[in-house]
């Protein structure tokens, strides 16, 4: 059988090691989950939500349960641009697709601009099952390590792109996964530049922008496009309404438009019913509350999670005090932290070892920490417990 | 911006060709609509999902709006594997993975099995839409010719089997699209054997298996699966439960499950609301209920396709009259359908020119008529109005 098997899927494999991680904390039964980005289901609009698809299949039920546009309704696709607008994100001439979870979109970018000998750079450490696309699609994956894991060298990236033919930058700008970084101003206007200059294509994956109730800077891509470069500005519904109607969106220059919908059109995902909640929810104002009322909510858990981290942690962990969203990368100097896990389970706590988010190099005394599952008396709970385990296996 | 689009788009741009025409009918207005294979909108089970998705919301909530399982739920992969089997496909040892639509099947299974060196061959006419990620992420496609636009030649297919590296052979032998040919268990059992003996790997596309109510000789897999040899067998609940809900399937061997599971990680597109509601739609029975009220209707839609051409259509006109199914295959001998169709569509008939389905060479003399959407009354009147059309065009 293995002689057959392409050598991609090995590749893949190594993409999606962190949901195993996830898998594992989650078999472990009842322990505070740091590794799970799922949100929290008590957070989840179930009763909005089934009134909203009761309503959609009275109102439009051919719609729904009819096959869908290749690039997403119209009606969500200009809810989408209106909701943008009021989380700081404008993008003049730009137009948006629709897309199955925020990795069809990279796909669909991938599909339309790599070829079999251009490079993509990412950052080091990063989400992982993002590069699969860019990986099986191009020739090859660089990756420019954040300093301290938490700032972008913007000069290492030139370096990168300077040696190998670099057609795409793959970036998670704000509150980074998984070291909650947020890049400055400042380093978008660099970046901006570095890409333009170099005709390097970024891939904005901007996701964790709802999570901060659009409190960040404004977009890498919104400078390309008034440099009239090409951009991929990307970000999702899931953090903030529910993952489980799979709706991402991406935002593309007019020009590239007609060549992402040729290839969208060749593999329907989209469900035009999940797609009608999410142009409901936009439209009746619910989920616009809910990005105000999550981020909130999130902003209380990351500080007592750092609150907490400073608390009860061993001098020999650090971390991003700026990190925000739903992430913090933390380094625990002296202890393992792969084979720190099953002790963390038996404590009540679980995480996911940053060599999943690793590529170039491996850290093993890393891990992330992440708050979209626990509330804010679970996070001091959890941070508690970590810090026992992590002070014992110190000791031994 | 030409220069940075990867060439596989122009590719994507050629097999989308038929849904530009599917939208040229549908925005020509009242016309009777051979053109798509979306399902009859009157036949859409609006009532009954509405009920399901507010049950599934109450009762499986927090699992419906959360992030899905990369191969599916257990319980809608078990549920669709009983129904198969009522539907005479039994499979032993056979895994099943969910995807979203048909499509990403074909896509999963090129890139677990596809490499830059290998072919496929496909048949032509075929459903073109599929080609595009086995020409993505393969060599390229060849193409083996249905006799007549009906019967495949299986010493062809050995063939081509015998010149180039094949690696797939993608395949719609029951009901076929765009002919509407079901291949005798004859030839199923030759293309068995040449596939075995030749280590060519079948992905075989039996969405119209629940069109017929299952009524259908048994799939090559199963004849390849007993010879322990590998296959991708797969099928969609699009045609008989709604499309929107963008629920496919398809069955793997055990050895390859792991290699799927790992590709579909990385990208989820699977909606679990729309899972549940699939899972609901057997659990309760309505499902196999609409599949055998929906084959009959569609076969008697068929029989009046057949008779109407038979009554109405000049001379030069032929088809396969064995068609069933969907569709028929018309090859109009002196008329070219491309250009006839403005014609067709003012006087209120659209179908698709074949051409859209042809790759290897062009036939403009052919179409696609399509019973999805019109009902018994309106496939006569469709004919009549084509009959009179090509009739006109005869005489200039």
């Amino acid at each position: 059988m293995s002689g057959i098997i392409a050598d991609r899927v090995s590749a893949a494999r190594k993409y999606v090691l962190l949901d195993e991680y996830v898998i594992k904390v989650v078999k472990a039964g009842k322990v505070i989950d740091f590794a799970s980005g799922s949100p929290d289901p008590r957070l989840l609009p179930k009763e909005e939500v089934k009134e909203i698809a009761s309503r959609v299949l009275d109102e439009y039920g051919d719609e729904a349960l009819s096959y869908p546009p290749s690039v997403g309704l119209r009606s969500l696709r200009e809810a989408i641009k209106t909701l943008l607008s009021k989380l700081g994100v404008s993008i003049p001439n730009s137009k948006v697709v629709v897309t199955s979870g925020a990795v069809r979109a990279i796909e669909l970018a991938s599909e339309v601009l790599l070829s079999s000998d251009s490079y993509t750079v990412a950052e080091e450490p990063t989400f992982s099952p993002a590069l699969y696309p860019l990986y099986a699609l191009g020739r090859g994956i660089e990756h420019v390590l954040l300093k301290e894991y938490r700032v972008l060298d913007v000069s290492a990236l030139e370096e990168v792109i300077s040696k190998l033919p670099i057609k795409l930058y793959y970036t998670i700008p704000t509150a980074h996964n998984p070291t909650g970084s947020t890049f400055s101003s400042k380093v978008r206007n660099e970046v901006a530049k570095v890409v333009c200059e170099n005709n390097v294509v970024i891939i904005e994956d901007d996701v964790y922008r709802t999570v901060l109730g659009g409190e960040a800077p404004e977009p890498i891509s919104a400078i390309c496009a008034r440099r009239s470069h090409t951009y991929i500005y990307l970000g999702s519904l899931s953090k903030v309404l529910a993952p489980g109607l799979r709706i991402a969106y991406m935002l593309v220059p007019e020009e590239l438009f007609p060549h992402v919908r040729s290839v969208a059109g060749t593999e329907l995902t989209l469900s035009p019913l999940t797609m009608l909640i999410a142009y409901e929810a936009i439209r009746t104002g619910l989920l616009l509350d809910r990005i105000h009322r999550l981020s909130r909510e999130y902003r209380e858990r990351m500080r007592v999670l750092k609150d907490s981290l400073s608390d009860y942690m061993p001098d020999n962990v650090c971390w991003n005090e700026d990190a925000e969203g739903y992430y913090v990368f933390i380094k625990v100097k002296g202890v393992n932290m792969i084979k720190l896990l099953d002790d963390a389970l038996r404590e009540g706590v679980g995480y996911i070892p940053g060599d999943a988010f690793l590529h170039k190099h491996s850290d093993p005394e890393t891990a992330r920490l992440c708050i979209a599952k626990p509330n804010s008396e679970e996070v001091a709970l959890g941070v508690k417990k970590l810090a026992k385990v992590i002070k014992e296996r110190k000791k031994l």
